[in-house]
């Protein structure tokens, strides 16, 4: 019988839970039990798992008891509250929210870029925000060859981001624009249908949102190296779910731009998506429920001999989130890293 | 009896010529005689100026004849073909299409960058491109005190771009999907409403879009100057009327943003908006209907000593079009430029 695992979502019933309880699924990942834990609101719901409809349970000590995994996304203070008290009784976690991501006490990891951080856990292992995720995947097979000495960036940033209530408010507002209504913005603080605003996170004292921040100093760990230079400029947009990024990378030295297409044409997790001749390129609908990273219009930048401009979109709660963390799992039972559970396996 | 002219938009039932219509008249521009001139499709329609319904009649030579001022913006091949028939008959052409923008005979202009070169038309002047008069209109008044020795620009562009029925487009497209029906795309490559796409122009064999390439070479032709290294990424979102900018600017010297603050709080065509306790800037919805460019966010880049971030949205079909063909006009009449007509003036 082959190892298997408990596994509990925190988080279960958001946007990013339930694609972490479809892709559990689909890639066949060996749970022997599931857990949904949700806060209290979400009791009494259940969600289809494999055949079988699974009670949400509320989160609390006892419910996080014989974990082997846990997989959280629901917020950085209720994985601040819970996150320790779950590595206590013995599981792994994987958390989706900020919380810990710049801890150097724990591996911050895109598969493709640092699967061997993994191995440096200590409990907690956290997934980088989504924004950080599609850059790095694209970025690191480029940096491989050539280091990156400095990356300018500006991202198209869908209403998922910001969870399935701000995705339904858009809808709301398009209707009620459609209809000669005034948008209400309730969950987002502007009106987003046939608008977009620079990302609301919270602003430093240089004028950079968490969001923007979280692009260079993520990127920063999880390249490993403090050396590269990143300026963001992040956008909320009128999209549903899949972001996009437009990169501008300067190298130490030229990268010629199919030397740069053949690399990623090869490379994890990214698929190229560049028809010249009927000028098609990436767009988040073609994103949307997509395991890969679309990446297309690789140009040698005109401003700068040593650049090289990009565009990729990925869907953000796939890759971006979900996706991810559900590799990072992967990655911890490839190398017998997560502890086995003698339990039955779903299946 | 102050001076006044006899007045032709070219193209008069499109977004921008009813937009210019409007802003002949707001602008209490001294006409003598107003001739709506449009395509045979459009001829038997009439539109309203200062209380008269105007009738729409078709361009050919006899129209262009006793026209003081030609306002065309009725696409590249329809100007290519009047233009010189207009100026042959004595009229000065103010040209919305990109036919005559890069022609070293032709002037082209952005009233508060450089309105002195309106003095060198041979008969046609040329409006810049939507996205290059927002951009240069933020960073002429920087580049005069120090200058810029790179720019590298991201566009949000809006549908209106696209004319008036790619806006109606975008609207049955958001219509169809909130009721579960796929979108249609007609007017435009790919469905807009909640999506985006690269802009479509024509690529070159760098990989640049023709509306990339506008904004390189028509903001050095502005700004005098070919050093300026320039590269953009131009996008299409679903916003209907209003551009939006991400501009990363590189200084010869460390520029202060409060330094670049107080410049920009004072320049022409700009108002400010940055509101850091709220997270408030510019947005399109606001910019719409706008003669300034929105500005703000303005950032010391942390990625480069001399770099600077900044953000706008400016009404593309307003100072991005309309507004400036008005402004040159204007300037003409200022600067005797123009013939004046003897005939009565309107109101």
């Amino acid at each position: 019988m082959s190892k298997s695992y408990r596994v509990a979502i925190l988080g279960a019933t958001g946007a990013v839970g339930t694609e972490l309880l479809e892709l559990l699924d689909c890639r066949n990942f060996p749970i022997a039990d599931l857990k949904l834990l949700a806060s209290e609101r979400s009791v009494g719901r259940s969600l289809r798992f494999k055949g079988e409809n699974l009670p949400v349970e509320s989160v609390n000590d006892h419910a996080l008891e014989n974990v082997d995994l846990v997989l959280a996304s629901a917020g950085g203070s209720t994985s601040k509250k819970w996150a320790a008290v779950a590595v206590e009784k013995g599981a792994v976690v994987i958390d989706n929210s900020s919380a810990f991501r710049m801890n150097p006490e724990v591996p911050l990891v895109v598969p493709e870029v640092n699967p061997s951080a993994v191995a440096n856990h200590k409990g907690i292992i956290a997934n980088p925000n989504c924004t950080t995720i599609l850059m790095t995947v694209a970025v690191w097979p480029l940096h491989k060859i050539k280091p990156v000495q400095r990356i300018v960036a500006s991202t198209y940033q869908s209403a998922s981001g910001a969870g399935a209530k701000a995705m339904a408010e858009v809808k709301t507002q398009a209707s009620a624009i459609l209809q000669g209504q005034p948008p209400v913005a309730e969950v987002l603080p502007y009106p987003l249908a046939f608008n977009l605003f620079p990302h609301n996170s919270p602003l430093n004292d240089a004028g950079y949102c968490e969001e923007e921040m979280k692009m260079v100093n993520e990127t920063q760990k999880i390249f490993g190296t403090q050396k590269i230079k990143i300026t963001a400029t992040c956008v909320r947009v009128p999209v549903l779910r899949a972001h996009s990024e437009a990169i501008n990378l300067e190298f130490e030295e030229p990268f010629h731009p199919d030397e740069a297409r053949e690399i990623l044409s090869h490379s994890p997790g990214i698929k190229l998506l560049e028809d010249w001749n009927t000028n098609h390129f990436p767009m988040p609908i073609e994103a949307t429920g997509k395991d890969e990273v679309l990446v297309g219009r690789i140009r040698q930048d005109i401003s700068h001999t040593c650049g090289l401009e990009l565009w990729l979109c990925g869907d953000q709660i796939r890759k971006g989130a979900a996706l991810n963390a559900v590799q990072i799992a992967e990655l911890l039972v490839a190398q017998n890293l997560l502890k086995p559970a003698t339990a039955y396996v779903f299946n």
